[in-house]
């Protein structure tokens, strides 16, 4: 398995239309959700004060990550940042 | 409680007294493997090729969180760079 | 309780309807005086020469930061820079 | 009377004689001490996870700041931003 | 007196109406002359291949200043950096 | 299989013992070239006017990647940059 | 022969016309094929989480990588960095 | 004489009117060519992959470079960045 | 004649001998007031906080002002920003 | 043949040995000259009030420009930015 931390930064533009942005914000919902029941999304925070969020991915490969990402109804509108993730040597459990 | 994500960056300066660098990396192991006992120190990740970690911490304060910081034995060699976390309207879980 | 230091740099397209720009700064000023006076909003400066402010906030959480951030009428149009404080060693009194 | 935000990192040099170090910081603490007591030095926050603060100065000049700041014991040893602050028009006192 | 010196990067989008556009550029002349005048805007330079100016304004205190620079009509297409000046001691008059 | 590209910025100290230096830098060329011939260094080009490297990395997994790169005798001395790759979908081949 | 490493991250503008995209993306991919076919676009990568791609290239000189990569299809919505790079010493083959 | 580097950088909006942008297009050839014979416009390179050039003037003065550099006809949709130059001691010819 | 603006950023390290130091600093303001009185050093402020000036030269040519700068006796330990002025079109004098 | 554009940034640390500096510094101005009569250090200039220099070279590839620069003596002191440079397409000459 494959550990990814990625933050992801939503930048929708202010003239999409309303009824799409609502529709998009949904789908990007349950999407995640899905994901989160799946275990492959295995942390997901907000950032205070942004439209941001902290993820953690565990998954098979990082070309299921790519997948996984590039599939966000929002990808289009957010800036990605991605970092590969291993076991610390301090870390009690696991 | 309050949840913070840390990312510590080591650098250790190359003129460090080589015993002194041994002696003060072992307290920073046992200090972090009690915090991680305690469950304020929640996750401890190595970033893939850095000498760094992304950390989350589960506090009862801010306050808090700067105490167990400024006491890491490595504190006066490393780089943080703190946000507050906060639930995120997707997540399935608590 | 929990303070926090934040800037906000206001951001309004300048092809944001005008009526909507007006009354959109117009509850961004009734929520921040209400605010204000609940004591949350503890600090609040004007960065000179910028359409820019310092804030001082003093919540139970960084949790409740996130809620009054995330009210507020201008918060698509600002980025955000929020930073956790603690009492420092020098300081007089409290 | 005019207000500037100003934030201080520390950056005292890892090989710097540790008594030296030491009666620096001792002198600083006393002289931001006096200043907190003029009034001029009126808030001062440590920053999370930072060997930095936050402070608001409230002195009758900008030449005045800058002598208050170049007197600090720690002067050359620090990285400073100094911002001129004014009144915020939402601000409900003063 | 508070000196100040004030960057001034101009950015009128692309699609301002061009009799807005000149309407607010010459008002813009107009309001900085008087300033010029009065002996508030000291210093007006153009920087060499840039639609930007440095300024320097010699004025009452850094509130008199945001009124001044706020009172622009470009302000909301400049992006500013103000920065407070005081004596350098090596200077030989004043 | 996991591919990985890696920018590796060489940074010695100028104050370093020179025969440290060159017994360090024959070790790195040895291990490289060893990690090469096992096919888990795949790519490896001097990046013109730099003493850097762009690598291909072809691993079992971060973790795999992650302790070839903490290896490397150069390690202490080196800035590095890593990012996941996968495949590209106009590749022909593959 | 010249090799060079280049990133293509691909912005293109919300507002673009659904068609005028799909049209351009698929000549973008059939433009690139043909490169890869002759031997000149020699490797091609997407970054893990960006609408972005590593490619090397290999090439008579840097005029001809110019002609290629102003040939793309995407060229006017893409930021590209360009590296030339050279043989590194420690490599074992060619 | 004075010797100035100057890179600029094209950033025509992609909505721009096709003719505008391709008469504008052509009458900074024009112009450019015409400073370039006159001798002032001393060398004219593209940067391989940018929509950007380095040019290298030799005019009477930064007085007539600004004047020269506001009269391009892509001036208002170009970044620039300039340099003054200055006789470098190791250069053999001049 | 050419006007220059240039920003000088004092770093001297903190190791220095304290008499070359002293020594260095008192020819530095010799050397200073010399050219302020020539009327080629036109203009010299402190930045506020910072060890750091503001100057405005008055020269021949940008060869001169090099001349001038290269020979500031802690020209070794000060980064400089340099940019040429030009008379700005809504100036009053001159 | 294949032109290129450097800036290079001499950074010589403080406590290099100064017969060490000098010497180095000598090589270096020789070592330039001859590849100025070669003909493939083509340009050279210095940037004003910087220890840094712009130069174009000329040379038979990008393999063979870091043979050259990598052969600088003081190449161990400098940070370089390479750009491969290509024909301008509205160039009179050449």
């Amino acid at each position: 398995m494959a550990l990814f931390h990625v933050r992801m930064d939503v930048k929708i533009p202010h003239d999409l239309d309303p009824e799409v942005r609502a529709e998009t914000v949904a789908r990007e919902k349950a999407y995640s959700q899905e994901l989160q029941r799946s275990g492959k999304w295995k942390e997901l925070w907000r950032i205070v004060g942004q439209y941001s969020n902290i993820s953690i991915f565990d998954v098979e490969s990082a070309d299921e990550l790519h997948e996984l990402l590039q599939g966000l109804p929002l990808f289009p509108y957010m800036d990605m940042e991605v970092m590969a993730l291993t076991r610390h040597p301090s870390r009690i459990d696991d």
